[in-house]
């Protein structure tokens, strides 16, 4: 099957915002094994939209849309595809009946314009909007199917996960559904990975592997298609043991979570607690790692010392490391190591991870830009230090130096730690 | 002139990678004066792509490609629309000594592939590419514009605001310039500002005002075509001072800076310093402020106090708050005060800012999700503290908390505290 994506909306055209619904419901498609060709954005104008729909019908089987089911007069999707396919228009009662009841509730008068949420192009199945009010439109007509979802990503991506996906995969059988598993590395980048998997990429036909880079870390996807999610085990395990019996020292997470994530289970699992101490990268990690919800059971709290002041008055770094003629200075080996160990004992925590470097964009203390020296220390066993030599921009060596800082905790939660 | 977008990359419709590019170029061409008809996806395959270029040359007259100039088989666009147009394909001199260059430099062998990041669609004016190999196309071809920019953000950026954004205008001439001024705007949020301004937006023709929000922030752009900066400048005025009139408590800055940044040139011009001490922000307000260059003069640093523990020992609030029968708690009005003194002493700065709240998933102490408070402490000025309840998700609340412990600096850095 061969889909198209249309986003409906002026101000994707303005750019006021970022088209990530087309990112979303690419994957999730890739996910049901439907191939999508196109991607299409156009405006609030009906003649536009029908037009764009004519010229997707006639080089795709499944058209789906985003945004155009709301209130205003703005929202043309429904009646422009109605219009396209020469169909009427029909009401679908608890929907309204929903939107009646939000205005009791509120105690307000019903705007009347909001039964536009409730229509339905004629003949179309209603999918569900947990999280708002316009229904979505599931359709097949003429051997052509169209999915209509809200525009706003808190509306689009529940509704097409739980009801969207469900209608497309009774149209494709169960034979066609495609089963993935996202495999999350850390501390080793893309073309290394590559370099490590090059014979199983080269050679891969079924299951296929793909490998990709994003935020500052690495995945690799291993899919196939079968029946049932236990046909799929069976053809994904194979590769995946060889995958995992290259890669143990970098493979954190076999689904799609990030490593702070990971950090944290391992944390709660094992009933340890953090501490940060950071410089250049002024509280990133520690967002990072409260990002995760239930992070608060192992995740004491931070210093950002981003003056010398801080680094020796709240984490006892010693004035001859960071001051004077030949001391070391605060982007150094000697002060990483002194930050971790003077966080963990001001926290007192079983672990405690330091960043000190120069993100850029100017020289600092004469070190380089990306110059950056991480460190980590434990209750029990030596602290280590690693330098690091960072490329890219400022937020871009930010966040590499945080990935891993963290990557180092991995290690040491994990077994990983070779020293 | 109307325009057309077509980004080329089969990672984009696989949802690898979202289609940023497409944004930035809506905005810049908008910038221009040039509206956006459409927006197109597709993949790395030279037939869809010559497809794709004839159905955008029937209803577009500027066609802006990003992606397929690089150096591999799948490098499809130049070629296509050499073949679309029934033109040959000619070598960039300049950008291949620049390529040889690079080579010799690195010591490796010439990889002959490179070859084709060098080549123009015969008659094209050559972009040209500080940030990478591969050169630009722009062409007139029979009254359609054409112009072929490079996938990779970092490269297409400065090629379309350099070299670009030239051609484009010398094509244009002068009269058709747009000129805009963005305002930003802090504590207020998107229908309370329209609200103020309704009058002018319903009435506005020449400059137009179009309001949006994002990433916790408020702005205004304030528009209109002219031919010279001098005559633009004429024309906004009588607009942006009304709009000032009526603003002036939120209106932190008159350019598309964030709130961090505004913040941020207010201490180094007072010459004044910054603490922070977070709770369920965890190191977001520093990770911003960070973001700053510069900010190293005027921030000292920060606590992230995820523990009561932390709470008590780095910033000196009393155990008497935080536990205990109809004691305060973490979560009040009482911490958030003695967390903003505590980090101010302990860091000995000018100002301190505290965040302290529930930002979810569950409720904590009995506080509902998205109550926080946000603290601020001043030299020689009464500790203020702000009571907020916000809506959203984790990383929405967290972000809005943010924005707003930032806000109630700005206020007293810009004298607009009132009490």
């Amino acid at each position: 099957m061969r889909a198209e994506i249309i986003a409906v909306g002026t101000e994707l055209l303005l750019g006021q915002i970022v088209n990530t619904n087309a990112q979303y419901l690419s994957r999730g498609l890739a996910e049901l094994g439907i191939d999508v060709y196109y991607q299409t954005v156009v405006g609030d104008n009906k003649r536009r939209l029908i037009e764009a729909i004519g010229i997707a019908r006639g080089r795709a089987d499944l058209l789906v849309f985003t945004g155009g089911l709301g209130p205003t007069q703005d929202d043309l999707t429904r009646d422009a595809l109605a219009e396209y396919l020469g169909r009427g228009i029909e009401l679908h009662e608890p929907t309204m009946d929903k939107i009646m009841k939000m205005f009791a509730g509120r105690g307000g008068a019903f705007i009347e314009s909001n039964r536009r949420q409730a229509l339905l192009v004629e003949g179309a199945t209603p999918l569900r909007n947990d999280t708002g009010l316009a229904v979505g439109n599931a359709l097949n007509a003429d051997g052509t199917f169209y999915l209509l979802l809200p525009g706003p990503p808190r509306e689009m991506k529940p509704m097409f996960d739980n009801d969207g996906s469900a209608w497309l995969r009774e149209q494709l059988g169960p034979a066609y559904s495609l089963h993935s598993v996202m495999l999350k590395f850390a501390g080793i980048g893309e073309s290394m990975l590559e370099d490590l998997l090059l014979d199983l990429i080269e050679a891969q036909q079924d299951p296929t592997i793909a490998p990709y880079a994003k935020e500052g870390e690495v995945a690799v996807r291993v899919s196939t298609k079968a029946a049932s999610i236990e046909e799929a085990a069976l053809k994904l395990e194979p590769t995946l043991v060889k995958i995992r019996d290259r890669t143990e020292a970098y493979l954190f997470a076999e689904e799609d979570v990030p490593i702070e994530a990971a950090v944290v289970r391992l944390l709660t699992a094992q009933q340890r607690t953090l501490a940060l101490a950071e410089s250049c990268t002024g509280g990133m990690v520690s967002e990072l790692v409260t990002t995760v919800p239930g992070s608060a059971v192992v995740y004491r709290g931070g210093i950002v010392s981003y003056s010398n002041e801080v680094k020796m008055r709240q984490l006892g770094v010693s004035r001859e490391l960071l001051e004077g003629d030949g001391a070391p200075g605060a982007i150094s080996a000697e002060t990483a190591l002194a930050m971790a160990e003077g966080a963990r004992s001001a926290l007192d925590t079983d672990f405690a991870l330091s960043v000190t470097g120069n993100a850029g964009p100017a020289a600092a203390e004469d070190k380089p830009v990306g110059l950056v020296y991480v460190g980590l220390a434990e209750r029990g066993r030596e602290t280590r230090v690693e330098k690091l030599q960072l490329s890219g921009d400022r937020e871009g060596i930010r966040l590499r130096a945080t990935k891993r800082a963290l990557y180092m905790l991995w290690q040491s939660l994990s077994g990983q730690r070779r020293d």
